[in-house]
């Protein structure tokens, strides 16, 4: 059994850990720290996992995490940084589901961010935690960056179509559409439920701060800057992203040769699913797993291509895709502890 | 043109106060206050009523409310029992939405609101505003204490029955169910959609502030002391109450006499609707509108009544009511700007 | 009083004409035809309606419809087409519903809908029924084709920035999400809750019969063949569509370019609201009402605009729009029945 | 690996079960049939079980159902009890998921589900499947009659306060809310998302079937004849039944007592859990879980007892109970598949 510890295991993403964790198989919970109900046991606080986690939680302190092989730290973007470089000096490997060691450039960080970056010589030995491009580099760093959930959607879809020049860079629109969740567990009136319910709206346009996320991995991927319009919105459900990517066809591309570039590069990968030629995903099929379902067409009279792709931004978008990080850097089986499917038909 | 103001006006029955009386045509909006929106047009706060409701909202005195003929008090128990007496002692007729002067004794208004009651002389000049039971003191009055919206679903079913002495007075249960613009405009983690959607939970149970308030009203329809067993839920939804009621059926007592009861009381009224005999409302089909739906059997197995009705908590119970109390203090037609019909079938 | 009829009037168009109607004060209801419910009263069928819409259910024939001075045809597409004939032959003025006669090349009709085109000969007669647009035509013809509801979305944002030069017409993308309503009123797999409920999905992914609509009258505005990618999306909420509207911005167009566009055709449009500068319509604030609400944005960095659009598709997108048609074929003042806001905040 | 087969694999039990089946580990998946969806793959029906479970489906016949040592029959009530015993005459032990087999009279059966029933001499061989009381029974078993949804929330909490005597029998309501997935996986108007979304109703006031099942296990434990008011209701959510039950206290009866009897008989239940005193369940914590939660008091006003249960509909209301019944007819441990917790707080 490994030992693993959640820092700021009380919001959705360290509930959705512990969930998947309390059927993983090979590890076990050691430290749980929350400083909100320190003190309290987790199935007081999470009635869902009364009789199957037990676990008192504590405020932080490094020394908490003591014994612990993996330390995943749930806090938000800015409180992460303030935390991760003391764990790490501790000697433990960290994935951090925060945005604070995503960008590479510390700069484009503070620019969307709004703020300074306090340790960016730490930013250097992050490893971007999407495991189906980065998975050797994950294996030997002490640090992952676990990615964010829009840009997961994205970038996953996107990064082998630029890299065999099917679309045209410049055109690329992302219209990304959320469930609630996303926005964290906290109270705030434009989150009550009288007010997303029956409700549909766009945010963050031209503005949120996953875009330069996005803008980083497609541009590696296109060997050149790549920007993006990127439109998140709110669905008035609790969990999933659907993305709607649009881009011109290059030259030449066909719809066939978007699904072979595709299906080349993830084949093997064991949480991408392929719907069927004319069909795509609705989120739904991927709630509570750690799968990114995609389809994908060529608008021929228009030269478009339209490719939609479904998560659960709380597991393939967060809490599940750490676990998978964490099967890496623990050395076991890539897909322990995330085998089970979608909760819902 | 009758002028009135609303104090408090951007909660959730302030809104449905400002979109009721924009169709209602015998009255024009004086002063809006709001201690949070102060210095805002209404049409910011609410983009619904850009271009339909003109008004800037300004913080509370009581001489912002100066030319009123009725003053609409929007804020929250404990807080309007500061405010109402000086609207009195400036000559205003107040129709107030709040709990504080509701009970006639102030002694439970205190043992149930845990709170000291700041000026229980002022509760004998207050008229409870179901204007199906108190129509002539509505007219009379300057102080209407507009009914809460679990007890108005609660009392007009059963309050015939107990006149009719049709069912026995210590069996009755009151099970009833809310969406959530019940709770307010306000953030708070456990109102925060993600804990509310694709959940049901029974709150308050036993200990629910309205008991008293159905109690006082059902007392004084049977003529001797009622206590009953409420128990309010909350439904994933924005608005409506459905209440399920029951209670053993009076020796000799037939469902055709309870529903002549009921018919015989109400049959004039033009906000009480019956439905076919063996069928039961819905929410739905009150949403937006001043109806209250009822229906109502006899389980003959069993020998106990089931009345369900169904009503529009800000409607009905709440703004609604406080339109047709005002309708009445003015000497309006009591429908006037509440004739349409719910928004869905 | 005008009297009018409504043939298939128990769908959702048809609820939302007699929930507006019943408000609308210069208007009677005379016949109301249904297949289904025939034999029926209204309130029966809808007991929202009933105490306020009086009236018997009966099966539709012309000759129903004595009396009438605008019939509203609420029939699905190919079957409208089928009975709309035979009411203009009678002489009654027809608002259709459908999407029989809004298309003027019946061959594209026929590409689209799968079907061929009973009566491509009444075509001509038919106006494309957005006011906005089409105010003068509307008054003198005997047939307006009442607009889809995915179109109305797009093409009042649209149009005034083509015809302005604004914006490239080959790079116009319109992501929309809808409401469940849209898809009318019958049983499907589909369609039930559980299967709808916490998901998200496209649909009809550049195949959806709304797109030669769009671009008819987008073409229109240009004065050239114009295309656009169309996405139409289902969210889990009954009404309203919410359309992100992407192009890209013609050489030297800014922001404030399109903004005025936009408020030199629309400022004295009683049914069309800007947003502030910055903010963008939620569909809520539209909910019940007739306003089309719209927020633009210009993303410098990659010179795209976005647009987004707010209606509710039952009524600006459906019955709304068909009042406001009859009211200007009845020469009554065009916002008579429509002034009321939407419901919620 | 016990091999099992599904009768009926495409409602929302038959997913759920294979859902809990892909992670149980100890049994492996043969037939599967469905008279809509035979020759298509699993995956294609549900896609969020693509890459999970495989398996082509087929129409059904007993011989399809070959080495498997217990077999779900999934079908509707009255259509399963014309397979049943076709099944058990082939030797196959049955888990059935129908009412058809539940009631021990088989007049009582009749006379609620207005039907004859075609093989009143199979149920005597019928075990009730409520493990927590029939445990020894089940295990000896071939046909297992898998209870209905409602009756579990309701028999498990009053059974042992019946046993011991602590409440009034006659005094018993049952008011049920639950998930819209119940009434299971078919087209009907009245299940539409716009006919149910922002809704609330009762149904079957007085009249539903799982009124007489309730009834004979409470019998059972009061060793007399119980009748309850049961009342069901329709909640706006997929999954979930969230039971408030309502009984006089008996003479002398305490919340201590009360307590101690559930405790008492459920402290070892694996799938039973007790809410801290004060607080009651919500049906969240719950979903996609076999737990029972459970919270009481005793309203000492009024001398009557309020009991809350929730549970999921489609696991311990179904599939996950039929999986704990045949992991007791495999003699494997009770739990196994059924560990994990709900999907949310």
């Amino acid at each position: 059994m490994h030992r693993i510890a959640v820092v700021g295991a009380t919001g959705y993403t360290g509930f959705e850990l512990l969930r998947l964790l309390a059927s993983h198989g090979g590890v076990e919970v050691g430290a749980l720290t929350s400083e909100t109900y320190a003190g309290k046991d987790v199935g007081e606080v999470f009635p869902a996992l009364a009789k199957v986690v037990a676990g008192r939680l504590r405020k932080f302190e490094p020394a908490a995490c003591e014994g612990a092989e993996v330390v995943f730290c749930c806090l938000p973007h800015r409180t992460a940084m303030n935390t991760v470089p003391g764990l790490l000096d501790k000697g433990f490997r960290v994935v951090d589901l925060s945005a604070d060691f995503r960008l590479r450039d510390h700069r484009i960080y503070e620019q969307w961010y709004k703020t300074g970056h306090i340790c960016p010589e730490r930013i250097p030995e992050a490893v971007y935690g999407i495991p189906e491009i980065y998975r050797e580099q994950i294996r030997g760093t002490r640090l992952v960056a676990n990615p964010g959930c829009y840009p997961t959607g994205a970038i996953l879809a996107l990064a082998p179509l630029l890299r065999a020049g099917l679309i045209a860079p410049a055109s690329i629109i992302v219209d990304a559409k959320s469930g609630v969740s996303g926005a964290g567990r906290k109270a705030a009136l434009d989150l009550q439920f009288s007010e997303v319910n029956e409700r549909f709206k766009a945010y963050g346009i031209a503005t949120h701060r996953h875009t330069p996320e996005i803008e980083q991995e497609l541009s590696a991927a296109a060997g050149g800057e790549v920007r993006v319009s990127f439109t998140p919105h709110l669905v008035p459900m609790t969990r999933g992203i659907l993305s709607t990517i649009y881009a011109d066809a290059a030259e030449g591309a066909s719809a066939g040769a978007a699904r072979e570039a595709l299906e080349e590069v993830y084949t093997d990968e064991p949480f991408i699913r392929f719907m069927p030629e004319g069909a795509f995903p609705n989120v739904s099929q991927v709630a509570g797993s750690n799968f990114l379902d995609i389809g994908l067409t060529l608008d021929e009279r228009i030269g478009r291509f339209v490719v939609v792709t479904a998560i659960d931004n709380l597991v393939k978008g967060a809490s599940g895709a750490a676990v998978q990080n964490m099967n890496i850097l623990l050395g076991l089986s890539e897909t322990q502890g995330l085998e089970h499917p979608g909760y819902w038909v």
